[in-house]
């Protein structure tokens, strides 16, 4: 495919992001030029999406230009950081403008509502991917770190959590119908931006759920050398969800992943005001756990039972 | 493949580039925390090989870790900034320990050798394919932009042009062998980072030579809305390139690529001064033509003979 046409295609998704004013040089160059502002650090996070491993084949390409750039804001977010500007990766098996605009359409809109420019990138020809990087903004004494939970501080939870992976097993099942709730939460999950930005600076760690609730918040943990307890019956749940809990036991809230909410450890004493002024901005957030002396992740049942362990048997998406 | 084994790689591979202090949170967050000196601007590209596309199936994977990171800081000599962060999305068809060290072998030398750092970045399962960002520094005021030839500048080129594109059409010749030094230009093209850096501030355009001599010489034309004549006996051919050009002619010269030399314009007032300069400091440069008023490109041949038409005929690598 000539050259000329992805240039084309790149400059029309360059006009169909935010264009700013700190962007010196963009599209068209070997480089793009980037101001970042005196006194802020550079936040980066990249994200690879591979056809067959991560969507299905003739996925539609609106979700898929939205998702992945939503995935990347979504490490953004679980740190805290403004989002500025993107790069794009993309490998194409052949040069398919309709599939090129609706994947354009998904990004270019998402981009735009969150202030974020593309400003470069590649295009090449191959099996089907893509890759973002996302740049962003945070001040040096007000990131979210995973390093940095502390005992008592309490564990919150944003949105819902357990829908991505639902829709995701339902849809492996020949004959099922995916609930449409469920499946736009896999396809068009909601980057935390504002949330993470109003928990910048206050609360004390924070990490977006990608690889699984406990998973995540093990690895905030791990890296902060304390133990958690969750206690399953504050997780929340949506109610369709729920009503699939029955079937498929707690892991896919557990162990799914994909749901990019945010899991966040905020200090008790600040607890009262932080969530109350997070609730007042329309942010829904949920208590589900506190933060403790020792190592590991402690689940609390709601008939009381504990466990260390996640419970197997719903293993369709662990590969996901 | 676990995620913890992707984890230990990739951290592995960070300790194998430099270590810098402006690496604020390297690999392992959400997010990679940047410090950009003040009053510098960022400059960012990134550049994908996939496999079956760029490389051949089997290609050693020490020459790739190398050329992923060399054709992506080609594009930072390009601009005349200098080296600072990388990240890394590596798709791999599996775990294959071998082949990533030797990866890592290629990539962290070479970054380590420009005082650069993988900060971040993504391992997926998929088919082989490898995009690298890096990101440099450079001074508002000594950038190299392809929009700034002017007429009356003299048109110069490093090292020398055609052998990376002799050595992938020799390759594709069942039962001929490619001279290891041409092979070595296309498996190890050197970026020209220390002469970008010279010339920044100085010269006034440059672009590196990654489409081909007549094509990426036509881009910085286009963008600064000149001319120029190219005469081709300056050309810095090869000894072994020479021996080809009877029977190949000039097109793998001039519309090769892949050689990821500078190209690159001066001013007639400071010719000799930055000239001299550069020579002195080892950078081998050739001046082959100049810069004019009008658009497009004269090729003027050893005969005298001139046209605005690369030679056809040596088609073999203009889809690679």
């Amino acid at each position: 495919m000539p050259i000329s046409e992805f240039d084309l295609i790149r400059r029309f998704l360059q006009q169909a992001t935010a264009q700013r004013e700190d962007v010196v040089l963009g599209i068209g160059d070997d480089c793009a030029l980037l101001d970042v502002p005196a006194g802020r650090q550079l936040a980066v996070s990249m994200d690879t999406l591979v056809e067959g491993r991560h969507f299905a084949p003739g996925a539609d390409p609106v979700a898929l230009g939205y998702k992945a750039l939503a995935v990347n804001l979504s490490d953004l977010a679980a740190m805290g950081a403004e989002p500025a500007w993107a790069t794009l990766a993309l490998t194409l098996p052949g040069a398919d403008t309709a599939w090129l605009e609706s994947f354009m359409t998904g990004f270019g809109a998402l981009a735009a509502s969150h202030g974020l420019q593309l400003v470069g990138g590649d295009t090449t020809r191959g099996p089907l991917s893509i890759t973002v990087q996302v740049h962003g903004f945070v001040d040096a004494d007000a990131v979210l770190r995973r390093d940095a939970a502390r005992p008592g501080d309490r564990v919150y939870a944003s949105g819902t959590i357990g829908d991505a992976a639902l829709a995701l097993a339902l849809g492996r099942q020949p004959g099922v119908e995916v609930p449409v709730e469920l499946q736009l939460r896999l396809d068009r999950p909601t980057p935390r931006v504002a949330l993470g930005r109003e928990l910048a600076g206050r609360a004390h760690a924070a990490i977006d759920v990608s690889d699984g609730l406990v998973a995540d918040l093990g690895h905030v943990c791990a890296a902060s050398a304390v133990a958690a307890t969750i206690e399953l019956a504050r997780i929340p749940v949506s109610a369709t969800a729920r009503g699939y809990l029955e079937r498929f036991g707690w892991q896919p809230v557990l162990a799914g992943g994909d749901d990019y909410e945010l899991l966040f450890c905020v200090p008790a004493e600040i607890e009262a005001t932080l969530i109350g002024h997070c609730r007042a901005l329309g942010h829904e957030i949920s208590r589900i756990g506190l933060v403790e002396a020792g190592t590991g992740i402690v689940l609390v049942y709601p008939d009381g039972r504990m466990s260390r362990e996640v419970p197997a048997g719903f293993d369709h998406f662990a590969d996901a």
